[in-house]
């Protein structure tokens, strides 16, 4: 990002705390408290809804819609694509978490499916499951990222123009592109890879961003910069995986316009 | 609460630590790992059990059923309905926590018809969800209340009357009433805002309460009392919502009768 | 253990961090963030799926898969069976927490059911679980052991030859068999029982042991060290059980082989 856009994650994360968007999620039983209990932290308000009966009409009431596959079942994806269907219907934006695409055809199927039947703004996942969704040989390992062929960079600008969406990228660092834009952030601690909900709870902060940020591609990079930068706050005060998540949302709760502005690391090309 | 009650609610903690009632939970799954956590914490058992076929059984054993409809489903509604059934039959005591309720029709009208086909000894919810049950106009953001026409007591006050239970309300100060005596409890911190299940935890207090309690309306009181002095503990050591959370549990763990007659701050009239 | 054998625990771990086996879930809802992060935090990679489409794919990935039947309904009791199915063909370990079996007759039917259909190689329970297995007198509430009748070893020998499997008992000491060779694991700390999770933790360690180890019963010997080590370096620090499950997961994976040699409390008869 050139020097006049400093600020703009900064902005971003007040406009957040002022407007207190619903993000609506289905996501996965492992890190929904996780996930709900970073929308609070960073200032929005989240709302956990899978029911049939309910999907549309809670959607109606958010900012953002996340939908996350972690442990999905069949149930889900109904209800998925119906929250999807009205989100689209009402312009609210929607990311999606293929969590181990790549591990099971199921899996695989069921994001590709989600983003043939529903414009999805950003998909959010390791390099192994964003290699899964475009047919490029990759190495997952359950829902863990091992090896990929290529490069990232590729990879993500691939991702984007096949599936017509923001790719977002998570790793040692995270590579966020439209197709044509490209944004590296190299913000982060190995601690993130030692804790479950990681990624699922990028997802949600990107899902933060999108509701108060109408340009998906920017919104995808402030969220994992919120992600990396509150990552490397937590690490200095951890003395493992356990104290780390903790601190981890005290930092995200702690974050401020300074510790933005002086910690990011946003390269954009 | 007059001077001779000074130390009831922490003879009832004595003797949940005695007895350690079992509390049957059919709850949802963003917070069920902090109900029996917390449960735990103040020494009492928990179980969450949700199968149709091992609901009423469970219920058998427990010394109260705490039924929350955070992230209810079809299927769950049966389940409720049964365990509820004979729990009413046993004179097992039962609360609800109609989160979300007046967010979307199918929590409003689930928790409703709890209401008409159970006995409910306490609801415990946050304003909106408690005016959503009486018609009553407020304003939810998916399971979080926004604001509320008219004042808390006589939400409260109609609560109880309609729907002949005690409602307890819960928010920067308390409110408890059977229709006629209303207790209002100050403790509490607003860091417990900042983190999701703290209503829901609060509500499986109540139910430990419950199970050694006959007057739902005290022990309505005495589990939000446990609850607001635990914040307040654990907001005294926390440097944000992740570390609040742990300590929160180390509070209730830690919880004893000095500290429950010098923190309390109970108003009866 | 013999002398000869003191680095034996150590050297599994380093097989465990060096391998990152998958240890592929079908658990409940209440602890299956805890079980993901300990397998994370000792160094394997963990895997939740339960979905009817995908479980026989996925548990082809793993190096061992763990059953838990904490919050079984009648569609996990089919995935199960499938998921271990399959595990038995590729002959990857299974290891089976019946928890709440003795509770009501669904858990006890369903684990024994399992039990009956699939080649299990341990089971990992309380005293009161294990007992019901065999149809031994205990007490349970809920989910908790309060009382069996006889002394643990017997009873664990008892579940080892009925049910044709490696019998871990858990408890204020633990208990280990094959039939024939028993361990006693005297490590462990009081604040273990003071938190949900803990046995079903044990059990995940247990599975992740199993994916390096051919011989169960050490494989679940080494699991129960772990745990138990584990808890009694994260009491040394804790305030309470909120601070202690923090420091649970920051104890294991500090662990190195000088922790393990110097703290393991194994007897062998």
């Amino acid at each position: 990002m050139n020097n006049s856009e400093d600020r703009r994650v900064a902005v971003l994360l007040t406009r957040i705390r002022d407007r207190k968007p619903l993000i609506h999620h289905i996501t996965n039983t492992v890190t929904m408290n996780d996930s709900a209990n970073i929308i609070l932290a960073l200032g929005a308000l989240p709302v956990m809804a899978h029911a049939i009966e309910e999907v549309e009409e809670m959607v109606g009431l958010a900012g953002a819609l996340v939908l996350n596959i972690g442990t999905l079942d069949s149930r889900h994806v109904e209800s998925m694509l119906r929250a999807g269907k009205r989100a689209n219907a009402l312009g609210i934006p929607i990311v999606l978490d293929p969590v181990g695409a790549g591990a099971t055809r199921f899996r695989t199927q069921s994001a590709l499916w989600l983003l043939s039947e529903l414009r999805i703004a950003v998909v959010r996942g390791n390099a192994a499951e964003m290699a899964a969704l475009v047919g490029v040989a990759g190495e997952t390992r359950g829902v863990e990222s091992i090896s990929v062929a290529g490069d990232r960079e590729s990879l993500a600008r691939r991702v984007a123009q096949e599936l017509k969406c923001v790719a977002a990228i998570t790793g040692v660092h995270d590579i966020i592109t439209d197709g044509k834009r490209i944004a590296r952030v190299d913000n982060g601690d190995p601690l993130l890879a030692s804790i479950t909900g990681s990624g699922c709870m990028s997802t949600s902060l990107v899902g933060a961003f999108l509701a108060v940020e109408p340009d998906a591609w920017y919104a995808a990079t402030a969220g994992l910069v919120m992600m990396g930068l509150a990552g490397q706050l937590a690490a200095s005060k951890a003395s493992g995986p356990g104290t780390f998540r903790a601190h981890l949302f005290d930092a995200i709760a702690m974050m401020d316009e300074q510790a933005i502005i002086q910690g990011q690391k946003v390269s954009v090309t």
